[in-house]
């Protein structure tokens, strides 16, 4: 049986994990110091927990589980003898994999809010699967990484996740932008046009704006039937100008009496204020067309883009209301920022920003010259692990070539020989692959030379 | 909807977390100075990678994932009208659950072992699930850790698996003891008392001296028709005296004619010698009834236990010849080792041996006092965040008795107050929580004093 990776599933290699864990660990490392803990959820969910969370498309492409032993005993019999797969799948499943970190990261506070210490901050980082088809660069498994606070509506908390991104996003050298924008301040355009009904609509098109122009945008509001009247009042939406402030000083004069509108535009002043006055260097943006997850979040919505590189956001989030109302649990609004992980290290590989010393290769390889010598080398390699050097013996007495040649593809940068002389004289030949230098030293001489 | 976990599986929190962590950290650090490289396979293969590599029990116990759409479509007809769960669940499942990390590396290698430097020395620490029935300590999903080195028969190896063990052991201040066994040590016997055929219930048997003396092992032997004379023939095993190396030497003797015999003594004496040489407090020791993994092991055996606790094994492994026949490939030998995570974090716990220092709430709290003192707040938090000290603002505006009620909760270690008083003058009051000592700092000395 020649063997196969499951249809877009991905094995991951040192080289790959070594980076991976490069910015995990400083994205962890920045969620600690801003008073994030950690959470991880198992990888199976009640099916009931995950259902109807997704919307169709998102319940359709659950990995459901198949129940273990007599599946098929307890099946309504019409629904067998039809083959209704639809029907079907509830019945012979209880289980399926983690879609994403938001709905366990709801049960667990739904489950637990009385015992956490509110407002709850958490940060998870964990895979998670999807029934898409694959394609190039979209897997059915995946990691994603979110931190979430919940538990109060205090704007500062906005601040504190612009913060967050900043200052990780500086810690790995990736230059970003981030676009911020309030659903108050797209409900109150919505108000102030008299659509209201159609909000979806409309942002769903403002958001074009970027990709297809202002006529285009245009045009696909009327054809989603929004009134010629209404577009022409919004008309100034593509005329605005200046920096941040002065665009919501704008439309503060235009949402004079629109509330949701006043208090979209207050909300972002604050946040935008505020994180100057912290932050002066920060490259914050107001962007009116941002439009993301409507129908999920209800005040503050972001989006990180990295600066040099076309590859769409590498990071969003926003505020809700309404964690847990799903779970019976009400009143815990939050808000949160995800990571997206694997746009980050594309935007790293791509700029060059990984550092060299990131990789997992050992230092030393100790050639392997029979059973005396291996003995006085395992000795000498014990005394380098102690130091916190990396080293291993070839594990057989064979050609020096093919030991070589492991230490080549390894990555290895340095051999050491120990033969029946350095043993004598207790020097040991360091031979730096690279270079080609070489020098008789101590263990100790090693020591000071590889931790200097 | 009151939301429930999925039987046999658990949220972890924080503290759990950052303790595993402190383990798995120091583990993948020593994997890396012993010139181990890092593996992840997917949480899902294909079904056909993982059945029939687990016995009929383990078949039974791999969460199958329903294939997505219409799975009914395309099963044969009669096993439908029969409702045969056994015979459906292959055809309407393509994918499984990771069951243990062997198999999937075992796929890996079969894949990539021409790409591979060969030794290729992998570790790999990943969940993985069972269809198990829960029960107090046996989760549906857990973790697991192994080290194997493949491609090489050099005895070296099992000394540097050894060496793995009791450093890593050492680093976190757990104490062991490791039994060492050789399955050609055991087959000897075998031939020795003409019962070679028996070789499976002999040491079955054998295995459980520890558990319940002589005497019953010998009965159970006799149950399973191996005759009286070969236990007879037997009987000094129960006799041997002396340390690994005399008893090694009294095997020897017997096994004159015993060719496989002999070479079991000759690998362990190697090993064992080598290893005093190398570690001389390292407390190994042949178990010459110490069986485990017989189907599976071909040279040594090892198994680690705790000191001090009554866990049974915190780690097991061994010698085998064929990791990837299954898959089509030959004559790739290896050895492995694993970590027993869950049980490792229980010996620590039990005897106290997690470092305090590894808890993951911030440092300081910052109280609130409205947006003034907020934003000086902010100000003073971000010095302190890139000088490495994690600190954080109370969201809100609320009473100080429910903001310290959150520090104390949250195990935060000392309150910071910036009001109006304090920002005139540049200073801040810190008090020390546990103490109640206050001390009014600049942000400089702050970071002085945290950093000291």
């Amino acid at each position: 049986m020649k063997p196969s990776l499951a249809k877009g599933t991905r094995d991951f290699a040192a080289q790959e994990i070594v980076r991976r864990r490069y910015i995990i660990d400083i994205l962890q490392n920045n969620f600690q110091l801003f008073g994030f803990q950690p959470l991880e959820t198992p990888s199976f969910e009640n099916l009931a927990t995950l259902t109807g969370k997704y919307g169709e498309e998102g319940d359709r492409l659950i990995f459901k589980i198949l129940n273990s032993g007599d599946f098929a005993s307890k099946v309504n019999a019409e629904d067998w003898d039809n083959k209704d797969a639809k029907k079907l799948a509830p019945q012979i499943t209880e289980k399926a994999l983690r879609y994403d970190l938001t709905v366990p990261f709801a049960r667990y506070v739904a489950m637990n809010h009385g015992q956490l210490a509110m407002p709850y901050k958490r940060y998870q980082i964990q895979p998670v699967w999807r029934a898409d088809r694959p394609q190039k660069g979209r897997f059915r498994e995946f990691y994603q990484c979110d931190a979430d606070v919940v538990g109060s509506t205090s704007l500062w908390q906005e601040i504190e996740l612009l913060q967050l991104y900043f200052k990780s996003f500086a810690q790995l050298n990736l230059p970003i932008d981030i676009q911020i924008n309030n659903r108050k301040i797209l409900s109150g355009l919505a108000e102030y046009a008299g659509i209201s009904n159609q909000l979806i609509d409309f942002t769903v098109a403002l958001d074009k704006l970027d990709k297809i122009g202002k006529a285009e945008v245009q045009q696909e509001m009327l054809s989603k039937n929004i009134p010629q009247a209404a577009i022409e009042k919004l008309d100034f939406l593509f005329e605005t100008s200046g920096n941040s402030l002065q665009v919501l000083a704008q439309l503060e004069a235009i949402f004079k009496e629109v509330s949701i509108g006043l208090e979209g535009v207050a909300e972002l002043k604050f946040v935008i204020e505020n994180l100057q006055d912290i932050l002066p260097t920060a490259s914050l943006n107001f962007n009116i067309t941002l439009a993301r997850g409507l129908e999920y979040y209800t005040g503050a919505i972001f989006e990180v883009k990295a600066q040099g590189v076309q590859l769409g956001s590498i990071g969003g989030g926003g505020r809700y209301d309404n964690l847990t109302e799903v779970f019976g649990v009400k009143n815990i609004p939050g808000i949160g920022v995800s990571f997206g992980l694997d746009r980050i290290y594309l935007a790293l590989e791509e700029l060059n920003l990984f550092p060299e010393n990131i990789q997992n290769a050992p230092k030393i390889l100790f050639a392997n010259y029979g059973n005396t010598e291996s003995l006085a080398a395992n000795k000498a390699i014990a005394q380098l692990r102690e130091a916190g050097i990396s080293a291993e013996l070839y594990p057989e007495d064979a050609k020096l070539k093919k030991q070589f040649a492991y230490a080549e593809k390894k990555g290895i940068a340095y051999l050491a020989f120990l033969g029946e002389a350095e043993i004598k004289n207790q020097h040991i030949q360091l031979k730096n692959l690279a270079s080609g230098e070489q020098q008789s030293l101590s263990v100790a001489a090693m020591i000071d030379y590889f931790m200097a």
